[in-house]
């Protein structure tokens, strides 16, 4: 069993570098979830309204991206960063129909180039930062917010799991 | 939509109360995801080798119990601990043939009364005690056990929500 301890992390304040542990040992159970997984694996669809174990990685990305927005820029998604990302966002029959086809790896280069954004932009905030209400949606501060994108994802590699134990 | 906000929280030291407002916040999640089952939505098996609603609400409040013993007494299990939990924390043929006909409060009561003893063990501690490693798991600190359970609870709140969404 590897080291699991969530503390303060060199490059960042305390309590982000608290978070970016929580983050990492997240993404980490994700890749560990999927490895292995061929195209036609994550592509499958378990019954009519199932998402596919592609499709959920490709949601995981969507939704940090999402955060990334509210949470760094201040903004809501564009018009063209909507239709870009609703897909992925809101997976359903669109995610069921434009998701599909590719390897492992490009979900994963997508998940990989997401979160090093995210970690050079917590490593440039601090502490005071991460719990202040945010601008564009005051009722969250970017702590809850990026705890989200943890639970979401878990919430996601749960079902994955699910999903993988009873691929055909 | 209420505040979602991680912060520190009045009568625990800052960066425990910041983990007890994920804790919360990941318990209220799962409360909502199987609020009005009846019992017989709990005990329904999707498959033969699935885990029914009720046995995973009955594994999240044991695995809660289990880093309890581990971060707080500093010890393993007794023999009659291991038997008594034994079916909610391995699941499988034994949770399904044991964890059955129980009305929802059955397991909203046992998540009450386990969260309750957490909350007053670590309103008793400090964040120094947090991130020490721990005496039995020494691989471990007590800031990754408490994260664990809250990951292991959405994890399961998500094939929850899954099997729910398909009940008959």
């Amino acid at each position: 069993m590897p080291p699991y301890r969530i503390l303060p992390l060199p490059g960042y304040t305390p309590t982000i570098g608290r978070l970016v542990a929580m983050l990492s040992y997240a993404r980490q159970t994700t890749l560990d979830a999927v490895e292995g997984l061929t195209r036609e694996q994550l592509d499958h669809l378990h019954d009519e309204r199932s998402n596919s174990m592609g499709g959920l990685l490709a949601h995981v990305a969507a939704v940090e991206r999402g955060y990334q927005l509210v949470t760094f820029e201040e903004r809501a998604p564009t018009a063209a960063e909507n239709d870009a990302w609703s897909a992925a966002l809101k997976l359903g029959d669109k995610g069921r129909r434009e998701i599909r086809g590719h390897e492992l790896q490009f979900y994963v280069d997508e998940l990989r180039r997401t979160r090093e954004a995210t970690l050079t932009a917590l490593a440039a905030r601090d502490d005071v930062w991460l719990e202040t209400p945010l601008r564009i949606a005051p009722t969250l501060n970017a702590h809850w917010a990026w705890f989200h994108v943890a639970e979401d994802e878990i919430n996601h590699r749960g079902q994955i799991r699910w999903l993988r134990a009873r691929l055909p």
